[in-house]
């Protein structure tokens, strides 16, 4: 079983209308929700990888109800928390195709919440081939938690992999995560080099075990204790790049339980987002798309000499 | 007591953003919710006023549920619809307190659910003083609705306002309901004509008893059996026109259970509209602002001869 945990999860709500025209009215002409928050989208990713998923975090008040009633395919282990789930507006101007978003700050968590959550985290670790810490944390989260969760997963022997930024992704690297997955700017931050080859290099020394970053359409670049890589899409692709990176996510995760190599892993991992990219729906990946592009990825690198 | 009936309910999800920006990501520093569509905020305004008021209309859903648990100092007539409630979403832009706005479409009704609506309507037209219907229909209600409610309002010998527009209000006029409330806009595109004092001249030759059309900055003008009037704010008043027309609906309503003359109801709807404009919670009115206006309205007008 893999594990994702998403502290802040949302519900996801997208909104079609003719023209986004600002101080203007708006009729909605297509309304569509779906659980979100990046544990919960790497989830659905890996369940559709054919992956046995169980997801965590805290579901809180109406919307964390339909979050939960909207989710297929994966266990529900969500921790109830009382102030509400957040929502996420995406609003698509359906001439452009482009999206407006509108994200709510997530409910505050009360120290009991974060207890209970520690606790039932504890226990669904032990049972868990890997875990994915994912997404940024809700108020009353202290900034230091996903260090906490790194070290639990540590202390169980379970591979964990982060998906963070700022405060939070500083502090959780210094407590030694298996794999971090920053994109550029999050990568900059951490480091302060805007140069991805020696970032990533450099954020090994500050803790994590493997750096693999997202560099968006040029692919991925990887640092790790196995070798350097560089994955990279077959084209340039068009469509909607929301969730590719939580994607990448599911590819590396699914790659680290199922043994493969790290050439492999990427390769997976950057045909996942290319076909997330494709798909129609955002967020969702394209099957077809995904199992062309799969043997179309080029990676090159080296391997460390033993 | 009062009944007013939001066919087609909502929640009203109001967002803060540092500022809009088209095709960008936006943090909301602020969140607040509460029941909307005119009927819900008529009755509000009426029950701050002192009345007693129920309120019917559709509630479904996980959105359905949360405005019935947000529903304070009314009575819940509201009859359950399985399709849920659709929101707004109003995005205040803080750098200029400009709104943009997203509305859902609503619920799909079916035949079944607005046949129990209806009954139900009838049995509490049955004890009420007096009736507001308020609003759009959502999807699935025949156009010919208010009309219908018009009619079983006028067999039970209870006066209706009615504030709808477009060919709902139309086919409504036709059914003689005692006072209608239309906007400039509403009332041009029932009569066909851009001069109030005709046109509300005309829309009362179609079927309506009494015409109160609302001019915005300018005030009132009502065409009654009992004579003609004109009523202004003392001064051009800067706020946000959120709610003024439901402010007005519930001005009339409140004047007509109470028996008052019409340039005391008048006065009455234009103070209530003006502090609404004048509070800084859009829809609520400023009590004070209220107490100050309501001696200070201008009706100028004529009686008809007996």
């Amino acid at each position: 079983m893999i594990l994702t945990v998403t502290v802040n999860t949302a519900l996801d709500v997208t909104y079609r209308v003719p023209a986004l025209l600002p101080h203007a009215a708006h009729r909605v002409t297509e309304v569509a929700e779906r659980p979100g928050g990046k544990g919960l989208n790497v989830a659905r990713v890996l369940a559709a990888l054919g992956h046995e998923v169980t997801v965590t975090g805290f579901a809180g008040g109406p919307t964390g109800r339909v979050v939960r009633d909207l989710l297929t395919g994966v266990t529900d282990a969500l921790v109830p928390c009382a102030a509400p789930t957040r929502r996420t507006v995406a609003v698509v101007d359906q001439r452009t195709g482009d999206a407006t978003q509108f994200n709510e700050p997530g409910p505050v968590v009360t120290p009991a919440e974060w207890s209970a959550f520690q606790e039932a985290y504890e226990r669904l670790v032990a049972g868990a081939d890997a875990v994915a810490l994912c997404g940024s944390l809700p108020p009353g989260v202290p900034v230091g938690a996903y260090a906490s969760l790194v070290r639990t997963a540590r202390a169980a022997g379970v591979p964990v992999l982060l998906d963070t930024s700022g405060e939070a992704l500083r502090r959780a690297v210094a407590a030694r995560p298996d794999l971090i997955k920053p994109n550029a700017e999050e990568l900059a931050e951490l480091t302060g080099s805007h140069e991805p080859l020696r970032a990533t290099q450099d954020a090994r020394r500050r803790g994590a075990r493997s750096v693999v970053a997202s560099l968006g359409p040029q692919g991925l670049v990887a640092a790790t204790p196995e070798g350097r890589w560089r994955a990279t899409p077959p084209a340039r692709l068009r469509g909607n790049p929301t969730g590719a990176g939580d994607a990448v996510s599911a590819g590396l995760l699914s790659g680290l339980v199922e043994g493969l190599t790290w050439p492999r892993t990427l390769a997976r991992a950057v045909a996942l987002s290319a076909a997330t990219v494709l798909s129609p729906t955002a967020g969702d990946f394209d099957r077809a798309a995904y199992e062309d592009l799969a043997g179309r990825v080029a990676v090159t690198g080296e391997v460390t000499a033993a």
